[in-house]
């Protein structure tokens, strides 16, 4: 419990630690995670994403400094950041880009960056940020940022983990993005133009106003403002900032906040709960029962539904009590 | 049985029918799938992957013509296309994208094309995309691409389904994408830089070249070439069919072929397993239980993991048996 205390009274290097822990699946980092997390719930959750190349990082680093430096009097904000990376080997905090950033923000306390990336089992990283974004909401940072590289599954995921998701766009990148907007403006609360300043950024606008219109409505009624933004001259961060605190009202006073605590929640449990019976069940099963029915998939004598019927007879204990799964 | 035949002898009718069966998770699907899987295996599974805006439907559509027209009295193989697109909420086959595609290959029954999204369980689009492709298999597509949108942990997942993964650049898409370089890298047997005749295009391939040389060892040996196409007038098309070829040859001459294939296989099976232990345990755990663990939840009465651990403990059939799984 000593980490625990230190990590709550604001020790860097303690947190640091405990998120090594947690990120490797170590128990003393599964403690540290239940006697802290009676903490968590006071953080803004804010999910980043958008397509490599719209200068999210950029955007971010603005977002972060303008927090730490706010204007008129108002409270600076504690911030971390946590990147992550599906598609990368390298976790821990030591990217190439975390070190970039850093210069900004050396000797300023009040930010911790992160980064997360594993290509292991499925779910896994998803798991392993919402533990890592739960510590540093126990830690007691204000604002977390969860920034996202890449437009895939995962960012619709993290989009769980957070309570406002800014989605950036930049204008010309490519004719694929307008058949796929759809999508992704579900999970936008707030959207992005960053940079702004080149020609395209009407059109861009266009299509995103185009794309609003065409069939998105907000389950609580907030309607996702369009935002301009120049990153490399901070351009508009003032206004981002502005609208991500709206948004964080908006949630307060409408209830959802509430709903999306429980979603989060639900969903962190879900794949908790995912990951941890596949895992039991693995250590229940014979590894030579597994490969067995493994070589006879190969050989093609069995088809995947049948090799996982079989697998799931084996340990006869589960089987005879479930109802077939088939249709649903 | 009568749709297998019918899909097994070409009718494109039924494939689309069980195509739909499939994606559903519909008993005839599945029993349409355990059928045919003994025809599977022979099907060249090739994975392209590359973030939006470089390119890469119009590069699938021009290997797509190329693979049909070949030259000098080469066969012309039947191929299929998946494009799985894990950001949309659009599936079965009637994106935007597929409709202009569709003018180019409108009466050849040698093509096939199929859009794969999914929101929804954790693992639900790599397992249905799975067995889509399976199906196509069966169905006897000599060549199936597997096309992804997005640059996220669902293109390292997708790359699992593939023989080949083709992983396509565009000249300056931005700075971030080159610390994140390495583990795109890792999963790409063939690397090709479109939109070649940009000026940028120089730079892209010296920094893919950097980065080839700093890691990446291939776990066959096989030494990933650097290929430059231009999608919109053809050029360098006929050179990346040949080092598909190429690679293809390779992992059945150096029993790559059998290692990958096998891989894959468990990879499907695992995440059959996964889906299907939650799903089975969904529906021996009374709702209510699931939900008052939930509300203790989100009042913080207890974390996650102690949250996981009630649950599992619930229906008593399963605890007991389990070795303790943390710290593994």
């Amino acid at each position: 419990m000593d980490m625990v205390q230190a990590v709550l009274s604001g020790d860097r290097l303690s947190l640091a630690r405990l998120l090594t822990l947690v990120e490797n699946d170590m128990s003393a980092g599964r403690e540290a995670l239940d006697g802290s997390f009676g903490h968590t719930g006071r953080a803004h959750r804010v999910g980043v994403t958008g397509a490599p190349g719209c200068g999210k990082s950029s955007l971010v680093n603005q977002m972060v400094r303008a927090i730490r430096h706010p204007c008129e009097g108002e409270l600076a904000q504690r911030v971390a950041i946590v990147c992550v990376d599906p598609s990368s080997p390298f976790s821990g905090g030591a990217l190439l880009g975390d070190r970039i950033r850093m210069r900004d923000v050396a000797g300023d306390s009040g930010v911790f960056i992160r980064s997360m990336a594993s290509r292991g089992a499925l779910g896994g990283l998803a798991r392993k940020t919402a533990a890592v974004v739960d510590v540093l909401d126990a830690a007691g940072f204000d604002c977390i940022v969860i920034e996202t590289v890449g437009t895939g599954q995962a960012e619709v995921d993290i989009a769980h983990l957070a309570h406002s998701t800014l989605v950036i766009e930049a204008p010309g990148m490519g004719d694929e993005i307008q058949a796929n907007k759809a999508g992704i403006l579900e999970i936008a609360d707030i959207l992005v133009i960053n940079k702004a300043d080149l020609p395209a950024a009407d059109n861009t606008e266009r299509v995103l106003k185009e794309a609003l219109h065409l069939g998105y409505v907000s389950k609580e009624g907030w309607i996702p403002p369009i935002l301009r933004t120049v990153a490399l001259d901070g351009t508009g961060i003032d206004e981002l900032i502005g609208a991500i605190r709206q948004h964080r009202q908006y949630l307060h006073t409408s209830g959802g906040w509430e709903q999306r605590e429980r979603i989060r929640l639900k969903f962190e449990l879900d794949v908790l709960l995912q990951c941890e019976l596949f895992s039991r069940w693995q250590h229940q099963v014979p590894e030579e029962a597994i490969q067995a029915v493994n070589d006879r998939l190969y050989n093609r004598q069995i088809s995947p539904f049948q090799a996982a019927d079989e697998l799931l007879f084996l340990d006869g204990v589960i089987r005879p009590t479930f109802p077939p799964s088939v249709p649903r």
